[in-house]
């Protein structure tokens, strides 16, 4: 078997039995992107049906749903999957991570530290990402509570994330583009979007400890 | 100057201007326990003046006290001193860690998961851990949803500790018995307090939106 040099940085990553990409990026991303479409698109519609639920609520359904299936299937395959990068058939998963190396190699290399963030993310915030679906819909009083933990899982990966690769020497990325459109561009929506629920939780959860001292007053 | 021998393991850690240590395992381990009973007596006492405040309550300030000065002096030191093992004074936060790495080499070989948990640690939960003692005394509305979100971080970060050095091959200790008590006897109770913590939060969380939802309902 002929044996392929990898496109990742740093130069000297040792990958034995590396074989390239078969899919262009457009056709890694545009199902990515177009199953996503259609699964907030379904969670849209069927959220619709929930009596009494807010266009907010309905939105973050959408979000726990998106990320919740990100979390289980593409990051799940990751951690449990040690040699994607010898993947020899044109399988999407593994595509996925071949390409999202040019971002961080970290990823084709195996990095202890990406294995475990990825597999705690996939194992426990992923299904509690569906969970979370569920209490909203039903409107669970621990619905808030378990956003705000989920919430605080993704912002704390997320600091190990970027912290180590800093600590490491931020070189990980075959250029500038994957640096910017790939890892900080992927990435920044799971620190932005998670600080914004967190805080909205957050302040639901002080309302309703005023709402209970209120009771307890009267 | 004369070039010292390390004891730590793996035996191929390279660490260039290593001094051993100055004082005895109990020369360090007396110290932070005695001054630890001090700052938990003297947080015990001092919150017996709060009005109306239950023993659980003042348990679990002097818990805070406790970690979260842990968190910002002694995981602070490490996290923002590369050179610790290079310290040629008995200097004891020096001395605490040269010690500490018999049970995990990862500290003095200054491993970049180690460094960023203790520095997320020391950083945002040490004074996160004050500000619950604060919380606690004075009753905000806050302070099961603070308590348990430091009890979430410091779980995530004992996860990434644990798994990290499991994927690596779990080859950091000097022997049998730094391992389980060092390695698994100083950490086990930051998996086993925060856990008893964040159940209690979130029950008085949950109970809170019943007492919310009961109000709206009046």
């Amino acid at each position: 078997m002929a044996s392929f040099e990898h496109p990742y940085v740093p130069r000297d990553l040792e990958l034995h039995g590396y074989v390239p990409c078969f899919l262009s990026q457009s056709e890694i991303v545009a199902p990515y992107l177009g199953i996503s479409v259609v699964v907030v698109a379904l969670v849209w519609i069927l959220s619709g049906r929930v009596p009494k639920i807010s266009g907010l609520d309905r939105l973050l359904m959408c979000w726990w749903a998106f990320t919740g299936l990100t979390h289980i299937i593409l990051e799940g395959y990751f951690a449990f999957s040690p040699e994607f990068y010898k993947e020899k058939t044109p399988f999407f998963l593994a595509e996925v991570w071949k390409e999202y190396s040019k971002g961080d190699s970290r990823y084709a290399g195996r990095d202890s530290v990406i294995v475990t963030v990825e597999g705690v993310t996939a194992v426990i915030e992923g299904p509690a990402c569906l969970l979370a679906i569920y209490a909203i819909a039903t409107k669970k009083a621990y619905r808030h509570t378990l956003q705000l933990a989920i919430c605080l899982g993704q912002l704390y990966g997320c600091l190990i994330y970027f912290i180590t690769a800093f600590l490491e020497g931020d070189n990980f990325s075959t250029n500038q583009f994957y640096y910017w459109v790939y890892y900080i561009g992927a990435n920044c929506w799971w620190i932005l979007i998670p600080s914004l629920i967190a805080r909205r939780s957050w302040k639901k959860i002080n309302a309703a400890f005023q709402a209970e001292k209120k009771t307890k007053a009267n």
